[in-house]
C-alpha cells in the first residue's frame, strides 16, 4: 500500500509498504483523508531523530477491523498518545504524558500518510454522520486549542490576546471567542486577517500602543513570542504558551514573580468537545486542499492555509 | 527620633529624625517592634537603587493619630503597597499591582525603622487584643505565603515539595500543612530542620530519588531553584516562585510547554487570613530576636532565625 515513510533525514513515498495487523485492543483504519500539521514538517526537520516509520496523525478514517466490534464500519478520528496504561500518569489521567508513551508518526507507531494504519481502541471517537469529513479533520488542532480552556478559566469578562495569526492561532481565536470575551489577535500576516473576520480584531504588535491583556496566548512557534507576552500580559495576568523550539531562552524570571505572572505550558487537548464544537457549528474553518500521496512534495510546498492527503 | 535611614548605599542610624505628620487618609503609628526581611537587606544590596529613606516594612504599631477614629489607640500591623487609587489594578483589586505604587521602605515612602511613621488607613488591619506582638510580627512575611493558595488549589491529596529551608519556606510550610497535602521541604541546612518538625518531611535533593510532585514552590531566593524545580515536577504539574533575584535566567521553555507545566510568580498577600491563622494558633513561628535600633548592625549580622528592632 502507500506510505510516506521518514527515513531518519527526510519523507520517503512507498507504493509497497506492508498493510499492518491490529493488535489486541486496537483497530486497523482506512484512511479517508490525512492532514500536514507543522510538528510533521518539525519531524522532518529533526525534531524526534530517532523517529523511523510512517508521517502523520491529524486524520479521519473508516475502522475496517478491530476487537472492539462495536467500532467496526464507523468513520472515525483519534487520539496520537498511546500510554502504557500502568503508571502514574496514564492512571491519573494524564496518558498523553506517560513517560514511555508512543505517537503515531512522532514515536514508536506508524502515522497516519497511508492507506491503513493501527490504533489504539480508547484513542478511537467516531464521527457524527452530519460532520463532514472535510471539518472533522480539523478536530485535533482544534482540541489542541481547547486545551487552553481546559487548564484555564476564561472568563467572558476577560480580554485576552493571542499572538500568531497562523492555523493553530485561528483554531485558538475560534475557541476563546466563544467564551464572549475581547479578543485581538496580534499577528504579522494581513493577508490572513480575513479568516479572523468575526472572530477578533487583528493588529500588529505595532499597533497595539499601550492596550494590556488578562491573557496572553502565544501561538507564534516562535522565541519572539514569550518576549512581547511579556509586555503587554496585565500585572496578575496569565500567559499560555502553546509554541514548542529548540534551544533555551532567557528570561526574567523576576519580572513574573514581582508581577505575579502565571505562564502555562499547553499542548494536546480533548477530542469530544472539538467533535461537538464542529458538529453544532460553532466552529467554521477554510476548506482543507487536498494532494495525493504521490504529490506529498507539492502538498508540504503549498502555502494554502491547510493541506493534506486524500486517498 | 531615633530612625536607620538609607542613604543610597547604606543605613545610617539618626536620632533626630522629623516626626511625621499623617495627611488626609493616613494614620501614625508609633513603632513598637519591626523586622528584618530579606528585601531589606537587598534594599541594602541595590534592588531599589533609586530609593532614599527609612528601611523596613514588618512592623507592629499603635495608631497615635488618624482621621480614622475607630483606628486610633489600636494596636495594628499593615500592608506595604499604596496605590494611586484610580487606575485599572487598583480598581480590580490588585493596588499592591499599580504601577506608580508607593511601598514603605522601598519606593517613596519611609519604612518601619523608625519610632513613628505614616501609613495609609487602608492598609492598616487591627491585631486582635489575645494575639502577642512577637507572633503578629509575623503577619507580613505570613501573608506572603497565603497568598500561594489564593493564587492556586491546593487539594489534600497533592504532593507538595518547598524548596529552600529559610524563614519564607518555614511560613510556606506552615501553610501548606493545613491543606493536609503531603508535604517535603528540600533544603540544604538540616540545622534548621527542627523548626519544619511537626510540618513536613525535611530532605537534600539528593536525597529524593526519583520522587516527583504535583505543585513545587522555590523558596530558594536563588536561580537554581527553578532547575530543580523543573527536575522534580510532575508532567501537568504547577511549579510556584516566591525568588526574586537580579539578572535572566536560561529557560528550556518547550519542555514546560511539551509537559504541559504552569509556573506562577507570587509576591505579597492578604493580611486578614494570616492574623486568622496566627491568633487561632494554628502557625506557631520561632521567637523573634529583638535588638535597639542603635544596635543594627549587630542586628543584621546575627543569624538568628527572625531579628527586629524594639522601640
Amino acid at each position: 500500500m502507500k506510505a510516506l515513510y521518514f527515513d531518519g533525514s527526510k519523507p520517503v513515498y512507498l507504493d509497497d509498504y506492508k498493510k499492518p495487523v491490529p493488535t489486541p485492543g486496537h483497530s486497523l483504519i482506512r484512511v479517508l483523508m490525512s492532514a500536514i500539521c507543522n510538528t510533521d514538517r518539525e519531524v522532518i526537520a529533526g525534531y524526534r531523530p530517532d523517529f523511523r516509520g510512517v508521517l502523520g496523525h491529524e486524520f479521519v478514517g473508516v475502522v475496517e477491523d478491530s476487537d472492539d466490534k462495536n467500532l467496526i464500519g464507523k468513520r472515525v478520528v483519534g487520539e496520537l498518545n498511546e500510554g502504557c496504561g500502568k503508571c502514574l500518569y496514564c492512571k491519573s489521567g494524564r496518558e498523553k504524558h506517560c513517560l514511555s508513551r508512543k505517537v503515531i508518526g512522532m514515536e514508536g507507531l506508524d502515522g497516519t500518510f497511508e492507506e491503513y494504519f493501527v490504533l489504539a481502541n480508547h484513542l478511537i471517537h467516531p464521527v457524527p454522520d452530519e460532520l463532514a469529513t472535510e471539518q472533522a479533520i480539523y478536530v485535533e488542532p482544534l482540541a489542541a486549542a481547547l486545551e487552553i480552556p481546559n487548564q484555564l478559566h476564561i472568563k467572558p469578562e476577560d480580554n485576552v490576546a493571542v499572538i500568531g495569526d497562523g492555523r493553530l492561532a485561528l483554531m485558538i481565536a475560534q475557541v476563546v471567542s466563544l467564551t464572549g470575551a475581547d479578543l485581538t489577535v496580534i499577528g504579522r500576516h494581513p493577508e490572513k486577517w480575513d479568516y479572523f473576520k468575526n472572530v477578533a480584531k487583528t493588529k500588529t504588535a505595532a499597533e497595539l500602543g499601550d492596550e494590556t491583556f488578562e491573557i496572553v496566548i502565544d501561538a507564534t512557534g516562535s522565541p519572539s513570542g514569550i518576549e512581547l507576552a511579556k509586555n503587554i500580559v496585565r500585572k496578575k495576568g496569565r500567559i499560555v504558551i502553546k509554541s514548542t523550539y529548540a534551544g533555551t531562552t532567557n528570561i526574567d524570571l523576576s519580572y513574573f514573580v514581582v508581577n505575579e505572572i502565571t505562564i502555562m505550558g499547553s499542548r494536546c487537548g480533548p477530542f469530544p468537545p472539538a467533535l461537538a464544537l464542529l458538529n453544532k457549528g460553532l466552529v467554521n474553518l477554510p476548506p482543507i486542499e487536498l494532494w495525493s500521496l504521490e504529490d506529498y512534495e507539492k502538498a508540504f510546498a503549498s502555502r494554502a492555509f491547510k493541506v493534506g492527503f486524500k486517498f
